[in-house]
């Protein structure tokens, strides 16, 4: 058993507020989610799913949040001040912190229709933020990311989904490639994309249930993952420059797989 | 006239790796643009329009330029921490660094054809260099910037842009609706990006020249741009958040504009 000083220790370790990549320790599954910036904490206060724990707003906040009719738990009023020094520097918060729980996920079995998008090791958390953000507009079912080598649902990731955690449901799975045979068996068709690929992916045939799959800039898709994919297929780029920030690649991958597929 | 010392100091003021916005006084003209990361400075190192003046590289960084063949100005040789030691902190420099000379910009009525991407003062140097990657992947024309509200093709910008910058001149006005009008002059056609327009670009008329008019996040397109428009046109996002990342609505924008304009 542990005792309480090493659990307020590993506590500590948890850093939500890092900005690069997975924490050096597994995360406390106590650990609250960080959500800051006026999108991102206004989201999750009209998400009857987002359990807030603690909420801190400036007097500006506050009003503007009355405004437009949000309400949430009692917020605790803090100057500005004090809320950016809870946060990493330039973080723009808008006046409003929260501590939250972290939302509930689908088991991936769960899932079965319209469109996946599955992440295979993309660390950045402001590309995965903007990744969530976007799949929240396209309407994306879920989005799949490995335990490990993928950032927290929390901090920088939350404030750039910019309230897109609210709206589509993160699955977490140990092994990528035995969670895409899930996908398969539940009758998904599975995209990878692959700069070198032959198939044009606005050529390509596509159905849904489609899960889309997109690696980490530079590394791409890794073996077994490309592998368990049905077809892979690449964005035709006309210029001089053959690849894409993967937030930028994964908005383009999902404009043409929401207007081209067809089916449930 | 200005003293030597006087000269310096403005020197110092410029803040090529400022992470955010403009610099506080205008740039110096004579100041480098500083150029790190193997994609950004590799891609500079094979752009005859570029003049690099100094270049430093680790060890690692030199061989791998060898092994590609390419060649530039004698390199002096660093260790890592020697380069991070200039940069912000997170800066992955990949081992070079560069100071150069801006590119040489066209004039705005040099523009006749293609796609011209047009910027109305989106001033985050992250989202712009990913937008200038990005209009280098679909071989846009020539982005077009205004002079204040607009971040510097140096540092942060470059990096994202990952040696986009060599490819997609940007082109620098002190009026938007003036270069607007000029452009309009010129033939092309001027389409703003505005999420409330009636519009869907996927259906409007597009033909080249093509201007897409792209606005700032929260704030969108100035009352003056926008008037200054032939047609307003939205994206349409089937999800629950209406809005994307403005660099990953650039990328969706240039997706259906490639795609679907004829013309020249």
């Amino acid at each position: 058993m542990r005792g309480p000083d090493r659990s307020r220790q590993r506590k500590n370790v948890a850093r939500p507020f890092a900005r690069h990549g997975r924490p050096l320790l597994a995360r406390d599954p106590d650990a609250p989610v960080i959500l800051y910036g006026w999108h991102t904490v206004s989201a999750a206060l009209t998400n009857p799913a987002r359990r807030i724990r603690r909420l801190w707003a400036t007097e500006n906040a506050l009003r503007r949040l009355k405004d437009e009719g949000i309400a949430g738990p009692t917020a605790e009023l803090v100057r500005p001040d004090a809320i950016a020094a809870r946060l990493p520097a330039d973080a723009v918060h808008q006046g409003l912190l929260a501590e939250a729980d972290p939302l509930p996920s689908p088991d991936i079995e769960d899932l079965q229709d319209g469109i996946v998008l599955v992440l295979d090791q993309i660390t950045d958390p402001h590309n995965v933020g903007a990744i969530v953000r976007t799949a929240a507009a396209f309407g994306v079912t879920a989005i799949v990311t490995t335990a490990r080598h993928s950032p927290e649902a929390t901090g920088v990731l939350a404030k750039s989904a910019s309230g897109g955690l609210e709206a589509v449901p993160l699955v977490t799975v140990t092994n990528l490639a035995r969670g895409l045979d899930v996908l398969k068996r539940s009758g998904f068709l599975l995209v990878g994309l692959a700069g070198e690929a032959e198939t044009d992916l606005a050529a390509a045939e596509l159905r849904r249930p489609l899960a889309l799959v997109l690696g980490a800039e530079g590394k791409g898709l890794r073996q077994l993952t490309r592998a368990t994919c049905d077809v892979l297929a690449r964005l035709t780029l006309p210029g001089a420059i053959k690849s894409l920030n993967v937030s930028n690649a994964a908005s383009v991958a999902l404009y043409v797989a929401t207007t081209r597929s067809t089916g449930a």
